[in-house]
């Protein structure tokens, strides 16, 4: 891998913004630049490459699941984890209620949806939504390495106007007693973290450990290895919405996406990856982002199957 | 029709109340007697017929869904509820949510099942809460000819604890644009409404308005006879949940039950019967009730198919 | 009632063929005039009244399924029937097939959608396809009193050859033992039924045997009155597809329509009413008739509810 | 690795078989072994390893949808593939039909399904039932390296006899265009693939070729190293019925499961492992099976995430 290559890639892959559509469903998305592409890549050796936009700030969104996730499984008991939420993948979007309904269960079906990604923070430590916010900022601060990661008022005020199909899965699962924690307090950390500001090094970072096994590259551990391995299991599974099937067959890499165009994506052993390309397919994944990893994917063989 | 039967056939249903069992969700439900039958009949000749428990009070729960719906018709442009409410029976159970998302429409199917009721409510006049409540209870009281019908507080209490359900289908709604006013303020309306507090009396007085077209059987109008057509129609086609279907073969009658143990019973142009039995079978109707029905139809013809 | 007004509610409703589309999955059927509508009226003295094209053959398609009905509960038990097909209405297309996956029991919910009329075919007497479709066609002829009945054996080719979705319906009853016979044994005979060319007049009649309670208005009784009774029940609930809800508050009369464009509709005790009108709306029912029939309603006062 | 190990693992895990239950649905299965366990391990060293009934002789049952699939990819182009065929994993049972009609478009989710194995088949090379057949079989042979390998007829003939759930799923992918060769030339061939039998010996050496991305251990190419991958991509998001998910956290090892009690699993560039242990979970996977999985994984770090 040389830097090099990384800006052709990144300039190759820039001109498909046309296929897809900035999420418009509220302003701080809708104001995105949809020819906007970058990247960060980060490897085991400590070397960093980056090219375009790698260092534009934008809304984390879904890709805040992975690490409440990670705070889930540290906070709580494993067993009571798995009573409430299943870790299989599903072909019902990611904001579905049907399946709280019509499965044998009522569990969400993996954490990577929202219903699942709102019981997770069930689990996170903290009594208020204060307490469980600041748990996982701290928590995805130390993971990215950027003490100054912050949620961006404006879009945590716009999702929380517009949050009335997550208040819907929250208070299905409340009355299935699949949560347990007031509503509101569980919407207003999912809101929070969702809305929290990164760039593409950020998520490169937060990669990175993953990649490393739960380490940072220096030794230091952040988490269990098992821990890290759960995770990049659920995110090779249910990371990329229901483009996850496709996604993998085509690029092999355990990655999560967010509707505000960016890619986490974890090279076990290898590097971390973070992308930003807010134009979407019709899955709500990046389009530039998709296909800069699929040549990724062709020119350093980074697939895990 | 003789009060001798009327008594005869209440005495011989009782018995079977052990098939069926009292709702349990709420203290004011559970408490119920299971072996209480009660009913009234008052035809169009200003004949009263009457047994058993008819004089107990409880919960009118969803029958109340019938009035609610008559103030909608009445309140607003038939053309603006069509656009938001559908008028097809369903398969699934009064609670279910998956059809709001697997349906073409996001319209809830019908005013009888919960989503349905909650949404004719936003197109009952009143901006506040108490204002909708205050116009669906006098309406109540006009036609129930009972000026002291009343909400039972301490039930409105529990079903506010317990309806994490119906605030899911609420908010659902509310993010598909089928519904406009506050989630909470449908809510207590709705939680309100289910909680007042009827006789057998009532509900026969209330019937005997919709078999009357509309009319007090002294002549005195209240709706339009089309409004009562209407009723008359989306309760026999949704008045008896998941078993709608088979009581219309069995029955004939368009009636409306409550998990309270009531069934509100309307014989076109000849009757209105109100029954309290709250022993429940699985479809949440009255057991004894229905078997009343059977007997009361096989021995009056009362079915309009 | 009055020739003149049958006439000119005829003339009337005809510009609507417009809204609509013949069905175009055989060639039988895709051949249909749109602009053609026809009716005839029968009623219990005796009297007919007629308009348009009356006299012209179509195939009967899904209303063969209430003579078949009526078979079936004829010639089995109705404790046998009601173990293997419920009387439910339901929201799901006509040829759904999820719901005998997905409801609690594997019943076909009502004997109108395809996977009951199929259900109600093994109920029906013979053992063979000859023997059980002869069956059916005598009753049908003896009903319509026109001994000339038969069916279109070129409709009867085109729909064995497009009739996959009804095998896939037929062998997943067989799966799950809801039918005995061999699903080619019935399949034939629904695709045969289906195809039976009839006239307005040959509808009228029916309906008006229906309307009469089981019997010619000679006084010759065909089938029970309990039948009857059940069967106009069934047509109100779920005869007109998916628009079963809207039709009964619109127009209120117990109905079965086919994608050849009939509507057979019996009013209890006055009359039976016959409609060929081949442009569908979006629901597979007659645009035209849909029409006719809510001027027949207004003028008429027909509905049950 | 050694032999001592395997054979410990095995006898630790073989006490497991008492969690579940042999399949029953035909004689061929129901008389099996509940507390048979056999394992067969060949690396790419040229060694194997093996311990219990590795020898025993059992219809491969699912696990030939995994070499139906590479044939499908050899055999047509994958562009014509995936307009027929998605690759999502499911939540749905893997005879599910409601899936077919629910989700967007008719494709089947994945070739791991029956619905997606049944139109693997249809990509095959072949025109008739035995031309398909003997070209999945001779496939079959190359790669187990067992030219005995052959169709157990008499559970052949349990398969075709208790198929109609099967007939059901292929009709309706006719009726929508997603297959089109004849039902029956396809369901014989999928009843005869399934119905092959096999042992532990001839799954691992099926699992050592993709293990070593489409070549024998002596160089032998039999497919491109792209189907190689894909196929294992496959399995590994879709290969353990509705446990797909939870296996993949638990163990990480590409695999595919049968009913039969068989698992084929595949540890990229090390080994191929086959299984067979008849006592199966509630997902239709062999308890024994997946717990010997487990301890294999846990002693030599086998998962790919």
């Amino acid at each position: 891998m040389t830097q090099d290559l990384i800006s052709e890639l990144q300039t190759q892959c820039l001109s498909l913004f046309k296929k897809g559509k900035v999420a418009a469903y509220i302003p701080a998305l809708q104001s995105a630049n949809p020819k906007a592409l970058g990247i960060c890549i980060s490897d085991m050796d400590g070397n960093t490459f980056f090219s375009g936009e790698y260092n534009h700030q934008f809304t984390i969104q879904s890709i805040a699941k992975v690490v409440s996730f990670i705070c889930c499984l540290l906070d709580s008991p494993y067993e009571k984890i798995t009573e409430k939420i299943s870790f299989e993948p599903t072909t019902t979007p990611f904001n579905s209620i049907a399946d709280l309904e019509t499965q044998n269960t009522n569990k969400p079906l993996n954490p990577m949806i929202n219903a699942g990604a709102i019981a997770t923070i069930d689990f996170v430590s903290g009594n208020t939504a204060e307490e469980k916010f600041k748990r996982i900022l701290s928590f995805m601060r130390l993971l990215s390495g950027n003490e100054k990661l912050l949620c961006n008022e404006e879009a945590f005020h716009s999702e929380q106007q517009t949050g009335d199909r997550n208040r819907s899965l929250a208070y299905y699962m409340k009355s299935t007693g699949i949560i347990e924690s007031e509503v509101d307090i569980l919407l207003e950390v999912y809101f929070r973290i969702c809305s929290i500001d990164v760039t593409c090094v950020d998520l490169a970072n937060i990669a990175l450990v993953l990649a490393n096994n739960g380490m940072s590259i220096n030794g230091e551990r952040y988490f269990p290895e098992n821990i890290a391995n759960i995770t990049r299991t659920v995110i090779a599974m249910c990371g990329m919405y229901n483009e996850s099937g496709q996604y993998a067959i085509d690029i092999g890499v355990p990655s999560k996406s967010g509707v505000g165009g960016g890619i986490l994506a974890v090279v076990p052993n290898r590097m971390g990856i973070g992308i930003y390309g807010p134009s979407l397919n019709e899955y709500g994944n990046s389009v530039c982002g998709i296909a800069l990893m699929k040549e990724l994917n062709r020119h350093l063989s980074l697939s895990i199957f």
